[in-house]
Parts: structure tokens; C-alpha cells; sequence
């Protein structure tokens, strides 16, 4: 089946790989929400004992200066002397599972169902870090030893847009100097492609109240005769687009240049069908006019509203006029753009179009993280088409992401490094939504592909890690 | 005090009077929790106990035709020969108490405190119900007789919405037959003012939902490429007003007059303090331009959102693309207006506004009230006018109610008879919330006008009121 004993040696033990994914999944490590505390804690227990038991040393947790936010886990195995050092990258957090109605099996057990495996985090990002995690073990227990130097940063706060991994970098800068960054984080585009992410778009955003009377009035005592919060909500929201889909906040496309003709033809000759895409998700195309849907995705930046709320949601009816509103709002970024000025930006939009007597606050950050893009020729870009080569038998095609991992910009802004996305996760595993699953031939396609680059990596020479660092 | 020997005697059992209605109040009749059954039973053996009492015959219990429902209790004393005859109308259903540990006393038990008496009920509308029954018991012990021809109809489902009033108008249209309604139900518009509610809005509304896609979406996967139901939420909404404040639904406004001069002048003759209601709620001044606060409120249809939500609403943020986003909304209507006929209109907006790909799908309706206006020259309303002024010393000045009161709209309509609103609640009493209290003054007052009212009725010919009703 596989020449590689490693490899072998992975493969071969499908049933613990399950037992130790399904105790991980079981951990229910929302760190968006407070009541899940315990469940964060669980996954740091469990990926602190399972790095321990297979040979990892050197384990820490790490968090900014002030100690505050979810701690990052570090692991090292460093006995590779002149080769490369990685750092590999994973997050232990997963998103919230709500709406709990519209899961099929409980969220937090693994179930098995059609070749695939459902619960939370385990497509995003929990079987992708397993996958890394055991493919290393599998080293370890056949050869005794790694190809290359690797240092393990396992974050704790990926879903909540990794508010502290920056002063995490920061604050130890010497413990986590490494040639590059291989993530396994950053899902697969699709199941029928082989392809490798180059790229990806960075994120912005808040929450904002709306507030436009001190308390809920009745429509029969005040109906047609004050403001309703939820109508200039609406109304504000309608305002960042126009009809057509264009966002219309002043300064947003800020330095935004048009995709140039090559990228456009090297986004055209991908085998896409984008018709098939909208019909399996029960969509139509929207948004921005003159882009074709990929350019959209990959090098358009977007603002979408992802909460929003206020007065009577119960059953039946009530006659309030809500005196408040809030919606939740992030931006989706290309690489020029600053988070910050963006959301500067629509903040000021926001302000400007808020109705007299209405008062508009932001009730929460959610953070920022720039756009990131890698290096044509980089040699860890080359490693990770070659390993993917060698295990799928198709040269993967090129692609970006239209997500965003905060680290990839954050790493090269503040380490000097570039970020290669290997996970084995692939994008349509419903990872923010229900039923969030993991395709089972990702399981083994994953760990003999991560073999397969460890050991590529372990023969690159660092000097040509050193050039792309200058 | 008074040269009238029936309110002298009313007047004078003030004691008795305050026995009874704390009788009645220590009933608790709340008609929407089945757990209260026997407080039902209670208050409903209460009335029928005291009408015997002091003469009035024919004692029922009406239901719809197939018996379901809280009973109405009817009475009748028809001793009055040609003069005018008159549906007296209550109810003895109560809101529930809850939230119980806001109440300063029990909340049935009848409580004097600071020249007011605190009670469920007491206010709405057990007090004023009262006020009308005692002064008829005044009536009929002193002189042996009433002035008018009255036939009682006592509700037991009005904080419940009426479900059972119309099926009992229908099944005993014969029985309630009269030649106009006079309401114990429906408050004074404020304690400074004498007034008189010649007209209430009515009420229609449903709730929406909007889907854009077969399910959640990432909006790392799918921003800028597909719709967002909040997004196509917020602009169906905007488009229901313009900038200004004016609905603009096509038909919304169908034979909807502006007020005539000289309503205009009868409503900015009354003294109201516009700013200081809006500071007492923290708000400023909205809605349709071109009218005054209390035109809006009361001559002005309404559109209000009264709930809106969708995607992610809990702390922290989530990247998602909301697939379905839902709004509850209510109208308030004027007189010309067809309930139906403006669902209709603005259901036909929403579909006609409503994206490509988007689907819309009504997820409930809240029911529907017209609007009802007594006719300026009505006679009941003339002795009404008359009875307050000869009491008060002030004439009342006419106003009436933007909530909506549907007894008013469903007597017209199955009896072909006007109503009158008599009640001598205020509408700050709480009457829907913690501490519910009742004006001591209002008592003396009620008695002296209920007693004022029937003797001028008494005067007037049933001709007038049978014009009326052509």
C-alpha cells in the first residue's frame, strides 16, 4: 500500500487515531463563550498529555505578557540538527455550535456516518491538527526521530480571530524563531481537486447597539410617533451596499487594485463549476458587479452582517417598538488593505448615516488579521507540491482562499516567515455551521502526505529558507 | 355634594363599595394560565351573586355555539320601556400577575396606598366594571328602577385577544341586541385631562422569514459570492419607508383622508406637552412627516417591526452568512382601512422587493382588529360628553387611542352598533405590569358619572339611535 514504514506505521493504527480524534472532539472548547470553559481546558489537557506521550518536550503554555486571553500550547522536538525548523501550527478552539437543533448527531461526540466523520471542530480544526500530530508520532515511534526540527504553536483562540497571537509572537519571539510555518489549519478548496492554498484574505469587525429610546415602547401608546431601532438598523445596513451589491462605504477600497490580466487567466483556467457550487448549497451568485465569482472570493474584499437582532423574537406577537438593535459585521480583506483603516472606515460610514436621535456604540472587537500571500518560489511551497504529488498522483493546481487565518500575515509581519497551508480539511466540511464534518479518506491522505513533506523538508537545504526570509 | 339622591347613595356606601371590589379582586381570575381556573370561577360566581343581588335577571353564561372558551356572563334589567336600551360591556378576566416579586403588596389583595389601590385587575378592569355595576345598584335601590333598558355583557377573555367575542355576538345577536354599547373598558388618556376616546386603531400583523440559501454559510467560503439573508432582511425592511419616514407600500394608504381642518384644530387645541413625553421615554420625535405627533398617533396608520432577527447572536463573533433571516411585524390601522386588504399590500410589497433567488414565506399571522371611530354626533356620545362635563365641570375633550381595542371594530360590524368608551381607568394605572393601581378619586368620580350618563340616556329617544344605525 505504502513504501514509506512511516507512513505504514500511521496507517496501521486507524483505530487509536479515532479514539484519541473522538476524545479530542469530545472536549467542547468554544472559546467564544464563557460557559465553555471547562472545555477549553480539556483540549489543552489532552493535547498537552498526547504531545508528552509521543515524545514531544519542552511544553508550555503561552499567552501575551499580561496573561490574559486563552493560552497557546508549545511543543518542540528539536534533535534535527542543520535541517529546517517548522513551525507547525494548529487551533485547539472551535466555533460555537448553535443552532444545536439542526445537528443530526450530537456536536460534541464524533459520529461516523457515510464515509464521514461529524462533530464539532473536527474538520476545523481539531482532525487536521490530529493528522500532524500523529503523522509526527508515527516518526517518532518507527524512526526514533523527526526529518526536520519542529516547534508546535497550537492556538486557543483561531475562532475568536486570535486576538492574542500577535503579542503571543511578541512575547516569545526566541521560542518560536523557525525557517517557516507549516499550518495545518486552512481547509483543502475541494474534494475533487488536488490543489494547494497560496493565499488567503484577512478579516475585520464589531458588533455594534443601536439605541433609540431608554426602554421598549408600545406600539399602541407610541407607534408612528418615535424611531424604531430596528428599522434604522435596517436602514443602516442597506447602506453599506447599494442595489447591485457594491459596497458603498467611503475609503473601503482604499489601494484594492483590480486582479491583473495573468491573474485573471490563471483564475479562469480552473476547473470551476460555479453553478454546481450554488446549486449544492441552494444559492444564486451575488455581490460585487464586474468580478466573476472566484475573483470575488479570492481577490475581493466584503463586508457581510453576521448577527442581527432585537425586540420580540418568542412565539406569537408583541407590540413593542424596540429601543434597541445590534448587529454583528465583519470584512473580509485582500492584501493591501490595513484592518484597521477598514474598519476605521466603516465605522465612520456607520456614524455619518446614523439617524438624530439615535445612538450608535460598538459593544465588541472581534479583532483583526491582514490578507497574506506566499511566495511563488518559495521552497516550502515546493515541498508541500511535491508531497501532495507523490500521495494524490495530481500536481496541485494553485488556489487562495477566500477565509482568513490571522497567523499567516501575523507571522510574516512579526517573524519574518512564510506560511504554507497543508490541512487536510477541505472546505466544504460545513465548519461554521451544523453537522460539521470530516471526510474519513482526508484521515489517511492527510498523515501520508504529512510524512511525505516532513521528509522533503528534511532534505531542503535552510539556506534557501534563510534567502526567503531577507 | 351632589343634588342627585342615586349618587348621594352611591356616594355614600363607599365602605360597601370597597368590600365588594376587594372581593372581586382577591378572585384571581387570570384567563391565560389554566392554573387559575378557579379564580375564573370565582370572579364569574362573584358578578352573577351581585347582579341577582340588586335586580337584575336573566342571568347566562354565553359561550360560542360549540361551548369552547371562558363564559361571558349576561344580565339584563329591560324594565325601562321605550327608552334607549344598552349593552354595558366588562370583563372580569385579569393580565397575569407575573413578574410577582416587582409587587409592593399582594397582588390579590386590594390595597389603599397614597390615595390609590393596588390590585391585578383593579384597574383592568374589575375597578371600572364596578363603578358601572354600582351605579346601577344605586339606581335600582334608591328609585327601583334604571333610567335605560341595559343588557350586561361581561367578558372573560379580553387579555387573551377576544377569541370567543364575535362567535357570542353571532350566537346571540338576538339576546345582545341594544342600541349601543357602553364600554366600562378602555382608559382615560391621562389624569390631567378630562377627556373622552372617540376612536381607537385597529390591528393586523405576521411575521416573515427569508432564505437565501440551503443553509449557513462561511463567509471565508462563500463572502462576496452569495447573498446574505440579513443583508436582504435590512433592505426588504428599508424599503418598507423612505429616508423621511413615510411608508411606502403600494395600497397601504387606500382611502386613508388626512385629518380635516377641523380635526387638525380639535387636536392641536388640546393641551400635550410633546417634549416632555419624549424625554420621560428618552426618544426623539419620528415617523411620517407632514403630521403632528398626536396625528401620527392617532389619525396616521403605523408599520413597525417588532422583532428582527437572524445569524449569530451570541457573544463573541461568528463568520457566518446568515441563510434565513426573520421579522415580526405589526400595523396599526385607521378607521377606512380592511385589515385584510393591508396584510395583503404589504406582503405584495415584500414579494415584489424581494431578491432574485431569495424565497419568502410567511411563518405566522398575529390575527387582525379594525379600527373603529364613533360617529361625532352620536347621542351615547353626547351623554357622555354631557355626564363628564356636568361631574368634572370641565367638557372633556375628544381624543382617541392609537392601541387598539377590538370590541369596538367587531360590534359595529356583527351588531351594527356604535360604542362608547366609559371607563374610568387611567392609562398609567400599570395595567399590564407589576403594581397595577387604581385612582381612589376615580371611584367617586366613576359613580357620579355612570349615574350622570344613564339619567341622560334615559332623556334621549331611541330614534336618534336608531338613525344612528342606518
Amino acid at each position: 500500500m505504502t513504501a514509506d514504514p512511516v507512513t505504514a506505521a500511521a496507517l496501521a493504527d486507524a483505530e487509536g487515531f479515532m479514539a484519541r480524534l473522538s476524545a479530542f472532539i469530545a472536549q467542547p472548547s468554544v472559546g467564544a463563550d464563557p460557559s465553555y470553559a471547562a472545555g477549553m481546558e480539556g483540549a489543552r489537557t489532552f493535547l498537552e498529555s498526547r504531545l508528552a506521550e509521543i515524545g514531544f518536550t519542552g511544553l508550555r503554555r503561552l499567552t501575551a505578557s499580561d496573561g490574559s486571553g486563552q493560552p497557546a500550547i508549545y511543543a518542540e522536538w528539536l534533535g534535527a540538527g542543520q535541517a529546517p525548523t517548522l513551525l507547525v501550527y494548529g487551533h485547539y478552539d472551535v466555533q460555537p455550535p448553535d443552532p444545536l437543533d439542526l445537528w443530526h448527531s450530537a456536536p460534541f461526540e464524533a459520529t461516523p456516518r457515510d464515509a464521514r466523520l461529524y462533530g464539532r471542530g473536527v474538520s476545523d480544526d481539531k482532525g487536521p491538527m490530529m493528522i500532524a500530530i500523529e503523522a509526527m508520532a508515527a516518526f517518532l515511534a518507527v524512526e526514533g526521530r523527526l526529518p526536520v526540527n519542529v516547534r508546535l504553536l497550537l492556538e486557543g483562540e483561531e475562532e475568536t480571530g486570535s486576538p492574542s497571537l500577535e503579542p503571543i509572537l511578541v512575547a516569545h519571539r526566541d521560542l518560536l524563531s523557525a525557517d517557516a510555518v507549516l499550518s495545518a489549519d486552512g481547509a483543502r478548496w475541494r474534494a475533487d481537486l488536488v490543489s494547494i492554498n497560496v493565499g488567503n484574505r484577512g478579516i475585520c469587525g464589531f458588533e455594534i447597539t443601536l439605541r433609540t429610546a431608554a426602554k421598549d415602547l408600545h406600539s399602541g401608546r407610541y407607534g408612528g410617533v418615535v424611531p424604531n431601532a430596528l428599522h434604522e438598523m435596517a436602514a443602516l445596513v442597506s447602506s453599506l451596499r447599494d442595489g447591485a451589491g457594491r459596497i458603498m462605504v467611503e475609503g473601503f477600497f482604499d489601494g484594492v487594485a483590480d486582479p491583473t490580466e495573468a491573474e485573471r487567466a490563471e483564475i479562469a483556467a480552473i476547473p470551476f463549476g460555479e453553478y454546481e457550487v450554488l446549486d449544492s448549497i441552494g444559492s444564486v451568485a451575488a455581490g460585487e458587479p464586474g468580478y466573476g465569482f472566484l475573483e470575488r472570493l479570492w481577490m475581493r474584499p466584503t463586508l457581510d452582517v453576521n448577527g442581527l437582532w432585537g425586540g420580540y423574537t418568542g412565539p406569537g406577537s408583541k407590540t413593542v417598538i424596540p429601543n434597541m438593535a445590534h448587529a454583528k459585521l465583519t470584512m473580509r480583506l485582500v492584501p493591501v488593505q490595513d484592518p484597521q483603516a477598514v474598519q476605521d472606515a466603516v465605522l465612520h460610514h456607520l456614524r455619518r448615516h446614523c439617524p438624530p436621535g439615535a445612538e450608535l456604540s460598538v459593544t465588541e472587537d472581534r479583532g483583526a488579521a491582514g490578507a497574506y500571500a506566499v511566495p511563488g518560489d518559495h521552497p516550502l511551497l515546493a515541498a508541500a507540491e511535491g508531497a501532495l504529488e507523490t500521495v494524490t498522483g495530481a500536481r496541485p493546481v494553485r488556489v487562495r482562499i477566500g477565509a482568513t487565518l490571522p497567523l499567516t500575515e501575523i507571522v510574516k509581519r512579526k517573524l519574518g516567515i512564510d506560511t504554507v497551508m497543508f490541512s487536510f480539511s477541505t472546505a466544504d466540511e460545513d465548519y461554521h455551521a451544523p453537522n460539521e464534518f470530516l471526510r474519513m479518506s482526508a484521515i489517511d491522505e492527510g498523515l501520508a502526505a504529512w510524512v511525505a513533506i516532513l521528509r522533503r523538508v528534511g532534505r531542503q537545504s535552510r539556506t534557501d529558507y534563510v534567502r526567503c526570509r531577507a
